[in-house]
């Protein structure tokens, strides 16, 4: 074929559904966001979600540090607690946020400090406190000031919450530390209804990223709400699956936090079949999460702490699918492709070597995308298969590696440097081995990054 | 006890013999280090090791990296010519080091360049190409010009190999690329004779760091040159222990090369005992090895690219030694805790983070640090115990976090960031649930390495 058409110089289509980055607000829900005094800029600190109609089906992904914060540990409980088991589905009346301060390393006062936050919540709202789930972000090993994030509670619960969407911004806002951009992507889907018609239902995303970000079974914070109608358990499945093709593709920098959460709230408010009653409701929606999720990983990644542009490297002709989402991740964490691309320096070699060092996900990651249990162990952090004599590479629509031909293609640098110096750069991999597909999202190492993060608490 | 005989205050002690800073040519090897026009710099570029009296017991660590150069592959089909099986162990009479080029993604010339070079090593020394070992490092993708190597093993073969200190100490200055400093160790062991009497025994090590380094089972290239006397299978038991607690604890940015690899050659000439039959022996040779490859991965941390101090961290109080290693490596690994040590911010919150955080090794690592088969498959890459309410962490002798007493102690900043303001900075983490151990050696993360790492090839 003309090298024009050559599939590798572009990126791999996909037939996800198309994403608005705004935030429209799915009926069944209100919120606000707003400053409550807990950073001393004095910025938005503080965003508050509630389901209008009582509590209803929510899901989470939660980070797996070990150190996990105080509001992770809540929501956990508060999830098994409204759930009956598992402490990733229950069900929640309401998402409080707070910015500035993780609440993380904070011992058994932290721990207080939080329950105390779900009680002001539950009584300005009239639920109960396990039906209140928590996300805080910031510094780590600093309390929360609960006495203003109280009276905060108390001010706009007075006032009253509404069902904007610039409300629903206003709580993007709200979440953001050292973001310099707000992220919200929203998905507007044609789902059937029981009387035989069909009406639009609403999923929409609004995350926060920039910093210490990698990719292990979680996310930054992250809330999902959908007017979609869906059980708890079934909430969870299409969220956990949608993050393992999308957070769990992500890397900023190789630091998973002990903050990460995303939450999925599905009120029912548009009236549309249930998802578990329907396959193709199903996955309708499941389509509709993991838009939405791709887009706000791409956003985080592009706002990624010092980054100058969104690395995406989307791999092709994999054994399978986890082989080509590990080969994706080893590429985008390389500290030495990311300074490439922060270079314009099309050094397909690092690409190579990253490749050739690619170890599959872990076995929760791997079932969450869709491997049965034995499967998924028997796979977990094993090496990637790479045959370097059947791979190519392509950098921003230059093919630079070729291994059935030898290997260099001796490429153009100048013309690659040029192509590089985009919003994006796209690096194609493909493996030659397969029919397996993956990709991730990063971006590049800069001094920017170093300097915010020598300074950052001194 | 008083606060400054707190043992997490200090560095944990040592049972290692000491280790000089210096290429000490044990009995039975000559070497040379010159130039042979592979850098455009004309800095030294060529290193011959030669065993004096024909083929003796050598033993490998290879990286696992799927795009393994031709170098490393050449080895392992030379090893197991001579060894009869294993891949990692075999006979050898010398060591070919070029600098310059990795000959790494050259394809089927890159193998066909470093045979050309193997048979020049052979027909110069009188040897056979399959008892010649290969190393290289410099830029992937790039050919190794083949008659300047060819042309310098005729040379320097012509003129003879020295016996001599300095030889061997030229041999490690020609493996440097961007190192700053030329890396040896040696230890001198007293080891019995079959007589009754004992001999000093030399254990020399020199090698190349600086940067594509990572704790995947390998290291950057090394020699480590013995005149103990030992079989090929104990050779590469002893070196597969000793790296498993030093090289592979080792992180400079994340990234495992193409080309690393360490060798280990035993003469035989000092005259002792074999280490095969007396299990004393069997002790000290292991411990000296173990001392040179942990002097050296100290030396290659130090001199990270960009790096400006030794970031070592030690973990006491683990449940087991792989998890108390699994904590370490994470904390040297983390970009944020490499930044922060850069900007002398006693960030104790990003050292719990990246310990909540920690994976145990892969299973090979595993074994080779002396666990089963099935305890290494057991544990392979599952997250280590590490609990909030029981860790403590001192941060350059300062105590910064403290578990059992609420977390934050409210360290002096100020002192702890004179404190680091030194050559080695040492982060001490106790995890307070049993009697695992372990160390992990990295570097800061600064602006310099960026800088270095965009404009590497362009």
């Amino acid at each position: 074929m003309p090298p024009d058409h050559d599939p590798i110089l572009a990126p791999v289509p996909n037939a996800l559904p198309p994403v608005e980055r705004v935030a429209r607000m799915p009926v069944g829900f209100a919120a606000v966001g707003t400053t409550a005094g807990i950073k001393a800029s004095g910025r938005p600190d503080f965003a508050l979600v509630v389901a209008t109609d009582g509590p209803i089906p929510a899901a989470a992904v939660f980070t797996p540090n070990r150190f996990a914060a105080a509001p992770v540990r809540l929501s956990r409980a508060n999830l098994q607690a409204t759930g009956g088991s598992a402490t990733t589905c229950g069900y929640a009346a309401a998402v409080i946020a707070t910015s500035g301060s993780a609440n993380a390393a904070t011992g058994p006062e932290g721990d207080a400090d939080q329950a105390a936050i779900g009680r002001a919540v539950a009584d300005a709202i009239g639920t109960t406190p396990d039906h209140v789930l928590h996300l805080s972000t910031g510094v780590i090993g600093t309390r929360l000031p609960v006495d203003k994030v109280a009276a905060t509670i108390k001010r706009v619960t007075d006032e009253g919450l509404e069902y904007t969407d610039l409300a629903l911004g206003q709580a993007a806002v709200s979440l953001r530390t050292t973001d310099s951009t707000t992220k919200m992507a929203s998905v507007t889907a044609k789902l059937p209804t029981p009387d035989g018609g069909t009406v639009a239902v609403a999923v929409t995303g609004i995350a926060k990223g920039v910093g210490m970000i990698h990719p292990r079974m979680a996310t930054m914070l992250s809330i999902v709400l959908t007017d979609a109608t869906a059980s708890p358990a079934l909430l969870r499945t299409l969220l956990r699956g949608a993050a393992a093709v999308t957070w769990d593709q992500l890397s900023v920098d190789g630091d998973t936090s002990t903050n990460d959460t995303v939450f999925a709230l599905a009120s029912g408010g548009a009236g549309a079949i249930s998802a578990d009653e329907d396959d193709r409701v199903r996955a309708a929606l499941g389509a509709a999460i993991e838009a939405v999720a791709r887009d706000l990983a791409r956003q985080q990644a592009r706002d990624g702490e010092g980054a100058t542009a969104l690395i995406t490297c989307q791999v092709t002709g994999a054994a399978d699918d986890a082989d080509a989402r590990a080969v994706a991740r080893a590429v985008i964490s390389s500290s030495l492709v990311k300074a490439a691309v922060h270079g314009k320096d099309a050094n397909w070699g690092r690409i190579a070597g990253a490749a050739g060092n690619a170890l599959v996900a872990e076995s929760a990651v791997l079932e969450a995308a869709g491997l049965s249990p034995g499967e998924a162990a028997a796979r977990a952090s094993q090496p990637a298969a790479v045959d370097p004599a059947r791979m190519r590479i392509a950098i921003a629509g230059h093919l630079a590696y070729d291994g059935a031909t030898g290997g260099p293609t001796g490429i153009d640098k100048a013309a690659a440097r040029d192509a590089m110096d985009a919003d994006e750069v796209l690096i194609r991999v493909d493996l030659g081995l397969g029919n397996g597909t993956g990709e991730a999202f990063g971006c590049p190492l800069t001094e920017a990054y170093v300097k915010e993060n020598s300074e950052y608490t001194t």
